[in-house]
């Protein structure tokens, strides 16, 4: 079953454009995650009895069009399917007028707190139940490929404003911290029109994070790093023309 | 008269404890300054028409109880006086059970954006219509000097999550970067009890922002400044223990 949550664009959730960033897009689609698996009685407050949580895996967002600051934005999601090690929860993008302004697909593992394995999925009832076998309106996630280059163009170490109560980062600050290795010039002329993330290791308090980068014409390979090399995730940007 | 604006604390805008960062507050309190603003008519949109722009010199803030992620806050807001230089705008948040968790007071001042002049306030009738002559519910927002110190503990270069539509800085980034600067035990053990913030100079895209502070037990001082030396915010926090 497919459910729907309201947002409102706020001022601080708005780049110069004064739209929408994919930042809070993408913070809101995980909000609507984590409320819906709530809803449905497998949220991690639920999940976190059994010692088990919830892993964001793979991420695709493709935007239409970026509300604009104190519009609001209808988010859709249901879950499409669910395999063994991984599940597929999708996502429509509305505005107040109901026109579709962007899709995301997402894939979930369920892993141990303690031992971090990963869990087999089919064996929670409760989650099974609530497959709404719709396919997931873009293409799914890719398996994004590492950039090659030794050289960093950047580097961001975790702080405060970054963790989590895990004391990780959130998902989503990557997306700034790649963003942000960017001249502002490359915002003035191009949108984005598709993000796909790979999420592989975590980050913690107090880790260096170095992001590599490869561009071409439209598209930009990143990779973050710790500092002692292991990959924390792959992403890579398609953008349009403004 | 005074107004009553209605926010929901989303996950991405609470720290480890899964309680709203002062971050978020503010930016919440400035929020309502604008959509105020703009419900009286004089809002920065109405402004704009006559080439003049609201620009934030002075806020204090002092927090009661941080509220929790999903919380409903009300945050309600009234115009205290205006003088020729400076309006005070002052605010009271309450939880949903209109308990008051929290005040706030600030001092905003109208300039002309091109010579960046400061006006007159009483010139502009719609404006003066609106006071409610209510006191401010804490001491008003005080002068802070600068931090002594000539090295910095930290630095920050403005990039494209930091800026608003005129790549300046948005007002609440600063608080981020002062709060960055500290280890995270400081966190652990202490909660924010008041803080008051002087916006002396506007910081821009791909300005380097070095980061000065002194420390007691109850009192942190900030100063901000350009790498070319010029005093871009001074603030103080007054914490208490957990």
């Amino acid at each position: 079953m497919a459910n729907r949550y309201i947002y409102r664009i706020n001022p601080k959730e708005v780049d110069f454009s004064l739209r929408a960033t994919i930042i809070s897009l993408c913070d809101y689609i995980l909000q609507t995650a984590g409320e819906d698996a709530d809803k449905n009685g497998f949220g991690t407050r639920n999940l976190r009895t059994d010692n088990l949580t919830w892993v964001l895996s793979r991420m695709a967002v493709e935007i239409i069009r970026f509300p604009n600051q104190y519009e609001e934005i209808i988010i859709e999601t249901w879950v499409e399917d669910i395999g063994k090690i991984y599940t597929t929860r999708n996502f429509n993008i509305y505005d107040a007028r109901q026109r579709l302004i962007g899709h995301a697909c997402t894939y979930w593992a369920i892993i141990n707190i303690s031992t971090r394995s990963v869990q087999d999925i089919l064996q929670y009832p409760t989650y099974t139940k609530c497959i709404e076998p719709t396919a997931c309106p873009i293409a799914k996630p890719g398996k994004i490929l590492p950039v090659k280059s030794e050289h960093p163009v950047d580097s961001h170490t975790v702080r405060y404003t970054d963790i989590d109560f895990n004391q990780h980062s959130n998902s989503t600050k990557y997306i700034g911290w790649m963003l942000d290795s960017l001249p502002i010039g490359h915002f003035l002329e191009n949108d984005i029109q598709r993000l796909d993330i790979n999420f592989l290791h975590e980050s913690v308090y107090g880790n260096n994070i170095h992001i590599y980068r490869s561009l071409d014409e439209t598209n930009t390979v990143f990779t973050l790093k710790r500092e002692s090399g292991e990959m924390v995730c792959n992403a890579k940007i398609s953008w349009k023309k403004k």
